[in-house]
C-alpha cells in the first residue's frame, strides 16, 4: 500500500500509530545530524524526521526537493515549541522506512517561485502544485459541483448537446471542423447550445441544465480565451422573474459552497439606470461614485465649452470622489477620457473649506452650488465632464470612475445585481444593421414593438446578473412564435432565404407546439475567478491557452501530416 | 403564472383545489359534448375536463394534437370507474379557462408512432416527447448526476481539460480544428484526455475525475459515434486493486440511483480465461454455454479432418447448448464460422439416449465420451470445431455462442465482471510492428520483461469492466517512469525522435517527480444504454449523428461561406 493516511490528515489523536505517507518532498532541512523533510500531497503538508541510526537514514541523503516518496514510520507529538498553525502543525512522524518512487531532476523553478506566466504554463504540472493553485482548482470544482447538486435538486435535466454541430454565423466566429465523411463539409463547434437548449424545451424537457464548453473564434482580449465552460440553463412555462429566482438561489448557492455569502435578494436596475449612474451595464456598486447629472447647474454659465454642448442639446455629469488630485493627475483623467471623444475632465476640491480648482475663475458660483448639492466635505473632489451626446459622456465618465475605483478605493465583499430591460437592439456601424444585443431568440417588449417607438428604444426581457463588476451571467427569455421569431429575423436583415438556410430547423421546431421559455447562461471560469480573487481565469482554469490562443504546455496549435489534410480534402493556401 | 402543478403532480388529496396546469395535448376526446384532454407535460399526464357550459369551451373546440396550452381549473375525483392506473390517475380537472400557448401545425408525425429512425432524428423534438425517450434522458442525467456525487464524496475533483488540444496520432484518426490565428496550424479535439489526466497526476491532483466528449474521426459502425461521452478518471498512490474497487463501487452506486442492483463483488477473470472459455474479451455469462477444450477426446480418431488439425497442433473446442439442430441449421452455423477462417463446424445431439449427427459414423465414440463427460441431457446440442490457431478457433466459435445466445437464450439480469491482465501489445498486420492494445503508457508487467517472454506474451496491467458482454470502461496503471515510457515507446517502433515529436512535453513532464498512478473510463453513452434496455447508444443521446456522421435535425456537417476559408487559410480539394 502506497499510503494510509494523506499529508494533511494526521492530528495529535493519531499519536503512537503507525502510518504510511506519500508526497512530493517540499524541503530538506538537517539539524544537527537530523533530517526534517516537509512532505506534500493536495490534502496538505506532513513533517518526516529521519533520525542518523533510522534505516531510511541512507536513502534520505539522496533525495532532493520535488522526488515523489513514500515513508512509513510512527506519529509523535511536536515539542510545544516546535508546534506550527499548519492542520498537521501538532505532530510529526518519525521515519523507519522510506522508498523514492520518482526522483525529479533540477525543476525549471520550483512551485511557487516568483516567474513568468509563460514559465507557469509551459510547466503547468509544476505550477498547480502551489497550495493557491490547488485551492482554485478545487474551488472551480465546488462550484460546478453545487450548481449540479442544486439543478438536480430543481427538477433540470443535465442533458448534453453536441460538439460537432452545424455553422450559424450569427454572432462570434465559429471554429470549424472539415468532416472527412463529407469532403467540402464541415462542423462548427458550438458558441453555445442556445438553439439545441431552446429545441429542447420544445421537446417537453421542461427543465434543462449542462455545464458546457463554448467556443468562439476571437482575437483574443487578455481575458478572453477560445474555449470557456458556461453553465447553461433553460426552463418552460416561465416568466422572467422565475428566471432570476432561480437564477439568483442557484448562484447563492454556489457561492455559500465555496464559503461566500451573497445577499438575500440581488437588487435589479435597469439598463438605463444603470448607464445614468455607472456609465456601464456591469457596475461594481462597491466604489461608490455614482454618476451625477449636473446639467441644471450650468443653464447659466457662461463657460463656453459647456455653453457650447449645452446648446447642442447635451449634458454634463460628474461624481464625487476622495483621492489626490492634481493639474498632473487631470491631464491624465482627460487623456483617459479622450479616448472615449470627450474634451477632457473638468475637476474642483474643497480645501479649507473653499472651492480649489484650475478651472474655479470660470466655474466658482457652479462649483459652490454642485458642492452643497452634494454634502461634499473637506478633501473631497468632483470630477465632471460636457458632451452632447449623453451615453457617450455616460460611458466615459464611467470608465474614469472604474479606473479611480480599482487605484483608489478599496473594496471588499461581494455586490450581485441584476441589470435588466436591456435594448433589443444595437446599431452594427460596421454592417450598417440593427443587430440584436443578446441574441435574436430574445423576446422583445411587444408594447414597445406594437406602440411603435423608434426600433433602438425597444426593450428586450434580457438580464444580466452582474457581481462585481463583472457580468457572470446573463439570458433572456425566448421568441415562441414562429411568426415573431421570423419578424425579427427581418428587422435584423435577414432575407427569408437566409433566415432559412441558417435557422430553418430551428424555424421547423417552432411550427410543432412550443412552451414559452426563458433562460439564462453564466460563466463558470469567471464565477470561479470571482470566488477566488483572481482577476484573471487563466488562475482558475488547468490547461488555459495564451492570448495567441496557444498552448504552452502541447504546443498545440501545431503543424500536422499532410496525409491528414489529404483524407480531409482540405490544403493549406499559400 | 402558467402554472401551478405540473401534470404529474396531483393526487386524489388536492381534489377541490383551484389549479393551473401547462402542457401539450396528446389527445382529446368528445364523449357526448363533453371534452376530455389528455395534457402532457415531462413529468406525466392529467386529464382535463371541459363541460359545453365551461367559458372555456370555445376554445377547446380550436384544439389539436401538440398545441400548448395552460388552463386554470378544480381537482375532482374521478367516478371509481374512470380511475386509470396512471400516478394521476384517481383525478381529473375540471377547466374553467383555458389560454392557448402556442398551436401546433400537422406534425410529420405524433409522438410515438412508428416511423423510420430517420424520422425520429430529423424531429428529434417530436420523438423526444415519447415517454420512453424522456425516460432514457432522465435515466442519463441520474447516471451522470450519481457518478459525480460518488466520486466528489470519495475526494474526486472534476477537472476540465481542453478541447482543443494537441494531435497526438496514436490511436484512432482525429478530428482537426484549423488555427486562424497561427494559420497552417491545427488544434486536434481529444480522443481522450488521457494525458491531461496524467499530467494533472504529476501536477499533485491526486484524484481526478472528468465526465467529457471525447471524438474518434473512424469509420462509424452501427454503435459508434463521432463523439460520445466518458466518465474519465485517474489516481495516485494506487495499485489496481484501488482502482478496481473504486470502480466497482462507482458503477454499482450510479446503477443503484436508477434502480438497478449488481452484484456486491464483481468476479475477475484473466484475458486469457475469457478467450478460452468464451472466446471474448467481453463475455456475456449469462448465455452460459462455455467453450471446452475437447481436444483429448479426439487424439486417436481417425476422422481425417480432425487428424489434420490435430497433427499441426492444433486443438477442437465445442460447447453445448439447447438449442433446435438441423442439417440447414448446421450449414449456416458453419458458413458463419467459415468467417473466421474456420472450415465449419461438427455437431450432435442426444436423441433417445443416443447420439445423433451427420457424422455419427466417423465420430460415435468420441461423441459418446463428450456427452457423458459434459453430463448431457436428452436433446440437448454439442457444437464442435478444430482449427490448429487455438485464438481463433477460441474467436469462431465464441462469436458463434454469441449469435445463438441472442437468438436462443432468454436472459434477464446483469453480468458484471473485470477482465485483467490483457496482453501489453498486439501485432499490427497493417503497420507490420507491434502497437499497444490498451494504449501505450500501460504499465507493462515489469517481470514478464524482464523474464525476457516473447513481446507478444508480455501481459499488461490493464483491466476492462464488462456489463451483459459490453466493454463498459477499461483502464489501467500507467507507467511511471520516463526511462521505461521512452522503451516502451521503442518497443512500438517510435523513434526517438518521433516520440519527442509527438509526446515530448508528456515526456518532459515524467522528469520531475511523478506519483505511481492509474486509472478508468467508462463509456456514458454504453452505461445508460443498458441501463434502460436500449439496443444502441443513439436512444439515449439527445442528438446523435447517423453512421455517415450527419445531424439530420441541423443538417451538419454542412457547407461553409468561403470567407470562412479564407480567414483560416486552407482550401477545399478539388
Amino acid at each position: 500500500m502506497y499510503r494510509t493516511h494523506t499529508c494533511g490528515e494526521l492530528r495529535a489523536s493519531d499519536e503512537g500509530k503507525r502510518v504510511v505517507l506519500a508526497g512530493w518532498i517540499e524541503r530538506i532541512r538537517d539539524l544537527g545530524g537530523v533530517k526534517f523533510i516537509v512532505l506534500r500531497d493536495r490534502y496538505g503538508r506532513t513533517q518526516i524526521v529521519v533520525n542518523p541510526d533510522s534505516p531510511a537514514y541512507e536513502t534520505v541523503t539522496q533525495l532532493s526537493r520535488e522526488d515523489v516518496i513514500n515513508i512509513e514510520g510512527v506519529v509523535r507529538k511536536r515539542p510545544p515549541n516546535a508546534v506550527t498553525s499548519e492542520l498537521t502543525g501538532e505532530i510529526e512522524v518519525l521515519a523507519e522506512k522510506l522508498n523514492i518512487l520518482s526522483k525529479s531532476d533540477l525543476p525549471p523553478f520550483y512551485p511557487g517561485d516568483d516567474v513568468s506566466e509563460e514559465m507557469r504554463l509551459k510547466y503547468r504540472y509544476l505550477d498547480l502544485r502551489t497550495q493557491r493553485m490547488t485551492n482554485n482548482i478545487i474551488t472551480r470544482h465546488k462550484l460546478a459541483f453545487a450548481a449540479r447538486r442544486y439543478l438536480s435538486e430543481n427538477n433540470f435535466l443535465e442533458i448534453e448537446t453536441p460538439y460537432l454541430t452545424k455553422s450559424t454565423p450569427e454572432g462570434a466566429r465559429d471554429f470549424l471542423v472539415p468532416s472527412r465523411l463529407k469532403k467540402g463539409s464541415f462542423y462548427a463547434l458550438p458558441q453555445s447550445p442556445q438553439l439545441m437548449k431552446q429545441i429542447l424545451m420544445v421537446s417537453g424537457m421542461d427543465r434543462y441544465f449542462q455545464i458546457v464548453r463554448c467556443f468562439r473564434d476571437e482575437d483574443l482580449r487578455a481575458d478572453r480565451q477560445p474555449e470557456f465552460t458556461q453553465i447553461d440553463i433553460e426552463m418552460s412555462f416561465v416568466h422572467m422573474e422565475d428566471v432570476l429566482q432561480l437564477a439568483e438561489e442557484l448562484i447563492r448557492s454556489m457561492y455559500a459552497e465555496v464559503g461566500i455569502k451573497l445577499p438575500e435578494k440581488f437588487d435589479r436596475i435597469s439598463y438605463e439606470e444603470a448607464m445614468e449612474k455607472y456609465g456601464s451595464d456591469k457596475p461594481d456598486r462597491r466604489y461608490g461614485m455614482e454618476l451625477q447629472d449636473l446639467t441644471q447647474f450650468f443653464k447659466s454659465s457662461e463657460f463656453k465649452i459647456i455653453q457650447d454642448v449645452l446648446s447642442k442639446g447635451g449634458s454634463v455629469k460628474g461624481f464625487k470622489a476622495r483621492i489626490p488630485m492634481s493639474r498632473k493627475i487631470a491631464d491624465e483623467y482627460s487623456e483617459f477620457v479622450k479616448n472615449f471623444g470627450l474634451g477632457g475632465v473638468l475637476w474642483f476640491r474643497l480645501e479649507n473649506g473653499q472651492i480649489a480648482s484650475t478651472t474655479v475663475k470660470y466655474l466658482e458660483k457652479e462649483y459652490t452650488e454642485i458642492s452643497k448639492a452634494y454634502s461634499m466635505e473637506e478633501g473631497d473632489v468632483f470630477i465632471l465632464a460636457a458632451h452632447d451626446n449623453r451615453e457617450r459622456l455616460s460611458e466615459a465618465l464611467g470608465a474614469l470612475r472604474l479606473k479611480i475605483g480599482r487605484e483608489h478605493v478599496k473594496v471588499e465583499g461581494f455586490d450581485a445585481l441584476w441589470v435588466i430591460d436591456f435594448p433589443f437592439l444595437e446599431w452594427s456601424e460596421e454592417e450598417n444593421r440593427f443587430v440584436a444585443r443578446h441574441h435574436p431568440f430574445t423576446m422583445p417588449y411587444e408594447e414597445d414593438i406594437n406602440s411603435g417607438v423608434e426600433l433602438s428604444k425597444v426593450r428586450a426581457h434580457a438580464y444580466d446578473m452582474v457581481i462585481n463588476g463583472f457580468e457572470v451571467g446573463g439570458g433572456s427569455i425566448r421568441i415562441h412564435s414562429r411568426e415573431l421569431q421570423e419578424k425579427v429575423f427581418d428587422i435584423i436583415g435577414l432575407t427569408k432565404e437566409e433566415a432559412q438556410e441558417k435557422f430553418g430547423f430551428f424555424l421547423d421546431a417552432l411550427r410543432y407546439g412550443v412552451p414559452p421559455h426563458g433562460g439564462i447562461a453564466f460563466g463558470l471560469d469567471r464565477l470561479a475567478a470571482i470566488a477566488v480573487g483572481a482577476d484573471n481565469i487563466r488562475e482558475v482554469i488547468a490547461f488555459p491557452k495564451t492570448s495567441s490562443g496557444t498552448c504552452l504546455l502541447t504546443n498545440a496549435p501545431s503543424k500536422v501530416y499532410p496525409s491528414q489534410l489529404e483524407e480531409l480534402g482540405i490544403t493549406l493556401k499559400e
